[in-house]
This record gives structure tokens, C-alpha cells and sequence, in this order.
């Protein structure tokens, strides 16, 4: 059976690293903020600002909401922005996309601050997490599956990593991040060929498709570490990962159950990244 | 015995596409225009611009050579790349470098406007070459490798790729580009365990480590076409590839000579982007 990797475990452990940062910046009068910037009231926008509301307060970032109405305007919008982007007390802001469709997502990204942009949606954070450079922030999700990977021990330097999907959220950052750590990187996608031969050759796995049950007993190895980053709804209702959970649970060494894995982790590491920011901007230029 | 993939040949083809696009352009009044920005008067630098002046010359774009004094101010140098920001004559800027010590390349690289970035170094560029969005260019030696396996007709979609190598002039962009044309892309290293194993499965090799001959018999395998990218000089002075040339040539279906490969293309994609560029300025915004 294989063993369990469970992304409540990863969070304490975050949160708590999370919260003696804040700690300190706050002795030194840096109050870490986060604006949460959301056009309309769509029901999974409110359900995800609420958890993200109290997983901030739990580990002491104050978080500021800016609503806009549903038919707010592109420059009131992009105003908005401008604001977050001036105003000193916030460190972060995390825009609710996407967007209605009568607004402009490419200017509104645009007209972000990388310094401000935890979510990595700016131009300047893809070329952060393209190059390597300390510049913006990774997707959230992306960084999620290296957190697992770091809080589990699992050794990423030397080894095979098969990232499956490409994606500018999860599968191209997490294959930028798993090569900066010297892992050798192969990026699959719905063109790759003997897709299941290579996957069965990695020993770490991470499945971003966005398919239900897609990774199946013949894409997986024994010794294998699975990070299934696949949040789907299957034909009974229930919430089910890119990997079939039953064929990894009996061949591989380790696999990221869904729920309760990846996306658990996600908050918290947005969360760190408001605290890093303030830590950037409380820094001598 | 190998086919070898010869540079000129590519570079003919590129320079008439080139010329034909360069002549659109000036019937509806653009006229191309490189601005080539050095630093003092290393032996490289110059005969690098010479033999970009020549180039651009053969295609009837027009080169405006900017020098500034090995002791130049980094006020001063930062100043010359907003005028040429600012000059609406000039649609691409080439900055020589390294620059000397004395002077900061990163505000450099973050002065110049990402449409005028022919050479792939700004921020955008980099956001560009990744994400696969039109913003700004990519590195022209990289863009080299994938115009010489179009020309010769190498089919790259669905095919294994292994690129060694991973900077941000070479392996990251080269393989970004194969992804974005659905290839399956290994990234390696030098922290890669069984590079010989993983370099022999693919179908299409390439070499970017910088080291002379690493790439041996091993690392091959019949059917391969292999790219060079290296420019070494070896032990007797003469310029040499990462690929030990006899052995490829005895063993793959179709590689690339150094010198007269990769090098000889990348001057052409320059110029390639230079009309691109005074092209994406013509068009309504």
C-alpha cells in the first residue's frame, strides 16, 4: 500500500513556518496585508475568499477585500489595480479570474506590480519562474506539489521527474521549479507518444491533465512518488484526481490523495508568499 | 554516414523570406532598422558587428551603430537605450555584451522595451519565449536550432527531444520552442544520472553544454538528428561542438558540423526579428 502524502500535514507545518515570518515582521512594525480583488459574486470566488480569509487570520495576515460590482467598468477595474499597487500597507493582491467577459484580463495583468503579484499571474513572475531569478512569485498550485515533495523528504536532485500536462499554472512552473532543484525534467502532454512507457520510467510523477482517472495502472511503477494536481468532478458527483487512485494506492511509493492533497496546500503557500512580500518591501532597496 | 545539416544552406532560405519581407515592409513606407549598441572596442564585439552590418545589409535592413567609451557612465549607457526606446526609426536594439564590469546589466536589460528586444534578453522576452505568447523574442541561437529542423524537414511534433543543456540562451528556450510544437521534452544537466541512456532514446538530440566532445558514441543512436550547439576551441586551437563529430557522423541519421551549423543561422534569426519587430510597429495598435 502505498503511503500517504497528505497536504493537511504539509499546511501545519507551513502555517507554522508561515507564522513565526509574520511574527517577526511585525516585531519590526511590518503588518503583512493581503488584497483580495473581486469582480461580482460568484459562488466558488466567495467559497475560496472565506478559506482564504481564515487560513490568513490563523497565521496573522490581515486581509483586505475590495469588492467591484459585476458590471464595474475596465478602467475602474484597472483603477483598482492601480490603487493596490500604491497603497504601502498592502504586500499582496490576489485577483478573482476570470474575469466577466466584458473586462480586459490581459491589461489587468498587465498593470499588476510583480512585486505585489503572489498569485504569479504578471508577465514578470513567468520570467521569474522561467529563469530562476527572485523575481514575482510561482503559481501557487505549482509550488504546492514542491512543498510535498520537501516536507515528505522526498529527493528531487538527480532523479527522473514526469511532469504530464503544460500548463501555465501547473505544468510548465512545476517543470521549471523540479529543474532548478537539478531534477532531469520530461514535459508530456496529449501529443506525447508511449505516454504510459514514460511515465512507468519516472520516479517522481506529477499529474496535471485534467482528466479524471487518466494516469492508470499502466502509467505507474513500483518505487514511484505520484503528486496528483487533478481536481475533477467524476460521473457520481465525487471530487476525483488525474490518477486513478485505486491502481497508484496498489503499485507506487507514495501518492497525494485528492481531496486532501494538493489543493489543501495551495492557501498556504499563497499565504507565504503575502509574507515574503512584505519581507521584500520591508527591505533597504 | 550522416547527413550533415548545413547552416548556409538554412540561412539562403531565411535571408530570401527575409528580403521579401523586408521589401512589403518598404513599399508601405517601414524601413527596418537595427540599432547595434557597444561598449568600448573588444576584438569580438567588433567583428561580430561587421559581420551583422554585412548581413543586414544583404537583406536591406539598415544598421545604426551606437558606440559609447569603454569608461561610459551607467547614466549614460542607460540613457542611450531610452533614446533608442524612444526612436520610432528603430524597431530592434542589439546591446553587446557582457558589458564592462563597472556597469550594471540588469537595469540595462530592464530599460529596454521589450518590442525592441530582437535579442531575447528583457523580462518579456523571457515571459514570451515561455509561455509561448507573441511578447517580445527568443534567443536567436535557440531559434536557430528549430529553423534548421524545419528547413531540412525534421518532424518534431510527437517526437522524444532531449535537450542537455538548461540556460536561458540555449536549453530553457530551445525547449520551450520543441514543446510549443508538441514535442516531448527532457530537459538534462549535468546532475543528470544515465544522460548517455536518456540521450541515445531520443529522436532528436540537442547539445548545449558548452563542453568540447562530451556528446560521444554512447550518447547516439541510429536514426537521431542531433544539433550542435557548441562553439569550443580544443586542445589544438581549432573550433570544435559538445558532439564528437566522427561519431555522430557514424552513427546518426543527420547532424549538425560545427563550424557551419547552429552559428551560421543565428545571425539571419536576428535580423528575422528585426523585421518582425518594424512590422509588429506598423500594424494598428
Amino acid at each position: 500500500m502505498a503511503k500517504l502524502l497528505m497536504g493537511k500535514e504539509v499546511t501545519a507545518a507551513l502555517n507554522e513556518r508561515i507564522k513565526s515570518r509574520v511574527n517577526e515582521l511585525k516585531a519590526k512594525n511590518v503588518f503583512p496585508k493581503l488584497a483580495v480583488l473581486r469582480v461580482g459574486a460568484r459562488e466558488d470566488d466567495l467559497s475560496y475568499e472565506r478559506s482564504l480569509i481564515k487560513r490568513c487570520d490563523a497565521v496573522g495576515i490581515e486581509v483586505k477585500p475590495v469588492f467591484l460590482p459585476e458590471d464595474v467598468t475596465q478602467a475602474e477595474l484597472v483603477g483598482s489595480v492601480r490603487e493596490l499597487n500604491e497603497d504601502i500597507t498592502v504586500h499582496g493582491v490576489l485577483i478573482f479570474r476570470p474575469l466577466p467577459k466584458h473586462l480586459d484580463d490581459e491589461e489587468v495583468r498587465k498593470t499588476l506590480h510583480t512585486r505585489k503579484d503572489i498569485d504569479g499571474i504578471t508577465d514578470g513572475s513567468l520570467a521569474g519562474v522561467y529563469s530562476g531569478a527572485n523575481l514575482g512569485y510561482p503559481p501557487c498550485t505549482a509550488e504546492a506539489c514542491i512543498e510535498i515533495l520537501n516536507h515528505y523528504g522526498v529527493e528531487i536532485e538527480g532523479k527522473k521527474c514526469v511532469v504530464v500536462g503544460r500548463s501555465l499554472v501547473i505544468g510548465k512552473p512545476v517543470s521549471m521549479m523540479l529543474l532548478g532543484k537539478n531534477a532531469t525534467v520530461t514535459m508530456c502532454h496529449s501529443r506525447t507518444r508511449d505516454l504510459a512507457g514514460i511515465c512507468r520510467d519516472a520516479d517522481i510523477l506529477i499529474a496535471a491533465i485534467g482528466k479524471a482517472g487518466f494516469i492508470k495502472a499502466e502509467h505507474l511503477s513500483r518505487g514511484q512518488t505520484v503528486i496528483d494536481v487533478g481536481i475533477n468532478v467524476d460521473e457520481n458527483g465525487k471530487l476525483t484526481g488525474d490518477v486513478k487512485f485505486d491502481d497508484a494506492e496498489n503499485l507506487v511509493e507514495a501518492v497525494t490523495p485528492v481531496p486532501g492533497g494538493v489543493g489543501t496546500v495551495t492557501t498556504s503557500v499563497l499565504a507565504s508568499h503575502v509574507a515574503e512580500a512584505a519581507f521584500r518591501a520591508s527591505m533597504p532597496k
